[in-house]
């Protein structure tokens, strides 16, 4: 069937199999987001650049860029009747270090859900998460779901310096329990309390641990969260992904920015997470529109990459036909490739004259399924992969090609 | 059928119409060219500001931004076969004037012939534009098609000092007869060259103009583009849309770039080109692969906001569903947005319970075509405009939904 490309560089060797990938990603995440009513809006790629003096931290700074946007925040979402539901797409700027030099391009699909809070509201983007991993076809997935509360209660109720809470995060965060244990040994904490400390980033899995985490912790906070949290995964099972979930009650992220239940979705080789999310109340006080907010974002590369290192990655779509011709036939070519064309196909009509030989060798360069050399007004040959070329009238092609090709 | 809005802000008042719109378009546009055998790769955003030191002008550095990408230029291109046909979308960030904060974003598409020269390979860019102003839906559109070398031509045989030769030049581009007549008045130019340069800008219309100009012109690169530019519009006939080409040989545009057939896409209102392109053979050899080229770019914001303007405006698609729900009916409303998603249509779950009426009052905010009220796990009442509320089972709702916006 198709057409061996012979050592002769062509489309398929060339062009990053990537790109469409990542193209196609994100246009089945566009078509979910919509299916849940999200609006899409045109981000302001620019402002990612601009607000890095409004001190916020990396992480802040890679979600935040949308809100940036005059249009949006200024306009529409400040007369806006609540909620809306919102996404975006595009490349996004990441200006690491802050050195102008360093900065590096990755595109990102996100959706926002502003306006609306409690456990509804961060079930339904969780769901959509799940949902948009899904889309992109990746087949195994998990979404991580935590609290950011949980932590924060924890931190309240425990009698230690502001400097060293810090350092205990800190720990928490790069998973250093060497460094937790030794931090904490040189408190004058309960031995409940160490204990919890260091049991905290174990606090993984099913609904169990809930009840787990509810015998650990003593402070209105966390056990808030908990509750919360118990609601979220009731609703996850009700919008039909609760095998999916895990709950991660140890899961530290920038609690600067997220104030509720958060989120990660991992594919199958659970590395780096594809998507991020959660719930950011405090966040759009700051640019004069208070508002209760949760939202993720799906970063593309992770997922083209991904995709591409799979064991059956996605084939490129290949081109229908390839129109040669010779000197006398170049009308025809023309014709037949808006024919073509216009009942949906793949068509290229070549941009020199060639000799049946010559064609032969040019369609199989570019890999198209069908060769159609056009030797005059009147008369075509047609060749599909494998079979004998047949002589015929160019108004037979577009439905001999079109059979072939459905 | 459109349940009015009551003055009350919703999706509908509120979500960018040019957004959607332009989403639109730029899908539009990249499923026509790759019907041409083109191929989508991802543009390399960053790169449009840090060619600034190539020393190229604007009209160059707009276009340019594609082949500064590594994987482009340096890897894959570098390597590729001959004629490449790629195209690529995206905001692109102008950086006018040079000063950092004047950066502003446009959205492009673009498709690009890199490897064949002749008239061919012009008509095909200049015939897939085309198809692309049709795909975007602009309803009237025009193809102004010229020459640089009509232009290259005429100043090499006009004996001028440089400085003149770049003032009459200018003025030309500004289309200021005033100061090209008293520029010309004050050289000793033979009177027939002097009419020449005159008449010049007026050289545009159907094929006519092509011997009205080769009666003008004495000099081979003139004569050689006339012929060329014949021969490309034959194509064009060919093609299918001889009836909106125009040739334009008083087009002066940055012929520092530009080598050979050029031309820009109009739509109904004759302002701004929508579409701008043309052959730049001398251009990828800065890169290191000298190759001939041609291609084009469409403007999406000008499509987008032309689209707005028109008298019929395309809709904003629309919800097909509102789910609401009563505390016991939440659960139902979460599984039939499922299944309603699962069927295609866009469904949105409402983030809090809701009394029948406020539900009325919600449907109507967010302009959805049915609302569904979600009582309980065994019944729910379905409302779609102008129509009496009906009670059914949840199980039946999306096949009714379905056969209703169907």
């Amino acid at each position: 069937m198709t057409p061996q490309l012979g050592g002769v560089p062509g489309f398929r060797d060339l062009l990053p199999l990537e790109a469409e990938i990542l193209r196609e990603a994100q246009e089945s995440l566009l078509a979910e987001m919509r299916r849940w009513g999200y609006r899409h809006v045109i981000t302001p790629l620019v402002e990612n650049m601009d607000v890095l003096d409004v001190g916020l931290g990396v992480e802040q700074r890679r979600r935040l860029f949308k809100f940036t946007d005059g249009r949006v925040v200024a306009g529409k979402l400040r007369s806006a009747a609540l909620p809306l539901r919102l996404c975006y797409s595009g490349p996004v700027l990441s200006t690491d270090e802050g050195r102008f030099q360093q900065r590096r391009e990755t595109y990102q699909v996100g959706a926002e859900l502003i306006g609306a809070s409690g456990p509804v509201a961060d079930a339904e983007v969780i769901a959509l998460a799940a949902r948009c991993m899904e889309a992109t076809g990746i087949r195994r997935y998990q979404i991580d779901v935590g609290h950011a509360e949980f932590f924060h209660g924890i931190m309240d109720a425990v009698k230690l310096p502001d400097e060293v809470k810090a350092a205990v995060r800190d720990a928490l965060v790069a998973r250093d329990f060497v460094a937790l244990e030794s931090l904490l040994e040189g408190t004058p904490l309960k031995s409940a309390e160490h204990e919890l400390l260091l049991r905290f980033p174990a606090l993984r899995g099913g609904p169990e641990i809930l009840d787990a985490a509810g015998g650990l912790v003593r402070n209105r906070r966390s056990e808030a969260a908990l509750s919360e949290l118990g609601r979220v995964r009731e609703l996850l099972v009700a919008h039909g992904i609760g095998d999916v979930v895990v709950l991660d009650l140890g899961a530290i992220r920038d609690f600067d920015y997220y104030t509720g239940v958060i989120f990660e979705g991992y594919g199958p080789d659970f590395g780096r997470p594809i998507a991020q999310g959660g719930r950011y109340d405090a966040l759009l006080a700051r640019f004069g529109r208070p508002a209760p907010a949760t939202g993720f974002m799906i970063q593309l590369d992770l997922v083209s990459e991904m995709l591409t290192r799979a064991p059956r990655p996605p084939a490129l779509p290949r081109l229908d036909a390839a129109l040669a011709w010779s000197e006398s036939g170049l009308g025809t070519a023309l014709r037949l490739g808006s024919t073509l064309r216009l009942f949906g196909m793949r068509a290229v009509v070549d941009t020199q004259p060639r000799s049946p030989a010559e064609a032969q060798a040019w369609w199989r360069a570019i890999g198209a399924a069908n060769l159609v050399y056009c030797r005059s007004e009147a008369s075509v040959s047609w060749s599909s992969g494998g079979q004998r070329a047949r002589s015929l009238p160019p108004e037979q092609v577009a439905g001999r090609l079109a059979g072939g090709v459905a």
